[in-house]
């Protein structure tokens, strides 16, 4: 008996919400995938498996790789990192393992696989032994600006990609700093990016845009919107293109 | 006799360049438009056009946008400004006709349409009057990092575009400043763009991409590479992710 030959793993952005999004490159992949694997919390579904739910082939084989509960331990602490490294290492194995058994495996990743997605932990284990593709997707940030019909950046603007969980300060110096700016991760941090915008002046020009390209998206003016609540994955949006015409 | 009642705007973004990376919606949208809008310039093909040459209904009307000439005048004159401004007009009054006709225009965009796209010039002249729909569509720079297998940022990573063009003391700045960049409009800013990189000790991470995802693209190490010539839309990569693991 010979072992088979190695399978294929294929990092699939599903976009940003709307199953229409999807590119048709990545419809097809998840056409003749042998194993569709996706990250999610335990007890949650995971967003980018809810979007491809109508695309899937009735009998593919499933792969639902499950984060451990660390919302106890504080991301800082080197306990954190421990456990998030083991779960990423077993992880990886679990996709390996369908690998040498000759199957194709594709990874779903919400918006861009090689843009802040969970894959990356993923491909910087398996891409140097295994034939590995990635396909491009459709990057929340994209679905947002579209959605809301807000032109972000054009010419020579300097765009910056922020994370909301920066310091307030830090967040203030960057936002007068560029041209356009898109924050992610906003969530409970929406308080402390109003007061980084209206420090620099700029919380006039801010969307906030939820959920965008799904269903129950929005996308508001930042000073109409209350601080109350935020999803994690909303984003904040500051356009660019000061000559505008 | 009545007018007919407004036709309908859309912007569609073409992806990086393979055919495959249009989106669903994207396909369906020139399936059904009922003329195809494109920048060029004269004598030159559409990139954008090119990409979806096999996807287009062979009776669908084509609306060719033709920038004026205009190397021949520096941008940064006056001169400049006026005639590419009046072009703009004068295109967007071209599309007007259409949508007062009542049909749907689709409007092609290589990338993503609100993304550095010439179809924003048309969109803040025409949105406010017509029903328009944006369709997102994978950037160039997604194109880039994914052929490369190029896992770009992360977690908190700070993500920052700029423009090639841009002053090498400014860039070097802005470079020293950042987690991750994409450096767009290579061209002949290619040793400048060097050199700002060597200066900020970032070059040996440095990819250079052209053409991604397109059957003549490539990338290599921008080290590797020599700085003979590089189309203007070639990008440099600089991932983040310090922190990888």
């Amino acid at each position: 008996m010979t072992s088979p030959s190695p399978g294929r793993l294929i990092g699939v952005g599903t976009g940003p919400g709307d199953p229409e999004l999807l590119t048709v490159k990545a419809v097809r992949a998840l056409e003749n995938a042998d194993v569709v694997a996706h990250f999610a919390k335990r007890g949650n579904n995971s967003n980018a498996r809810r979007i491809v739910a109508d695309l899937l082939p009735p009998d593919v084989a499933e792969l639902a790789l499950l984060y451990p509960v660390t919302t106890e331990i504080d991301k800082s602490e080197a306990a954190y990192r421990c456990a998030i490294d083991g779960f990423y290492e077993q992880a990886a194995a679990s996709v390996a393992e369908r690998l040498d058994a000759g199957q194709t495996v594709a990874v779903l990743s919400e918006g861009d696989p090689l843009f802040y997605g969970s894959y990356m932990h993923l491909h910087v284990r398996l891409a140097g032994r295994y034939r590995t593709d990635i396909i491009p997707g459709v990057t929340a940030m994209s679905g947002a600006w579209s959605q809301t019909g807000l032109p972000i950046s054009q010419g020579d603007d300097v765009l910056t990609v922020l994370p909301g969980t920066m310091a307030e300060a830090e967040l203030a110096r960057r936002l007068s700093d560029t041209d356009a700016a898109v924050i992610m991760k906003v969530g409970r941090n929406l308080p402390k990016i109003r007061r980084a915008l209206e420090n620099t002046g700029r919380l006039g020009d801010a969307f906030y845009v939820e959920r965008a390209t799904m269903e129950n998206g929005h996308a508001i003016r930042l000073a109409d919107k209350d601080d109350d609540q935020a999803p994690y994955f909303s984003i904040v949006l500051i356009p660019g293109w000061r000559g505008r015409a």
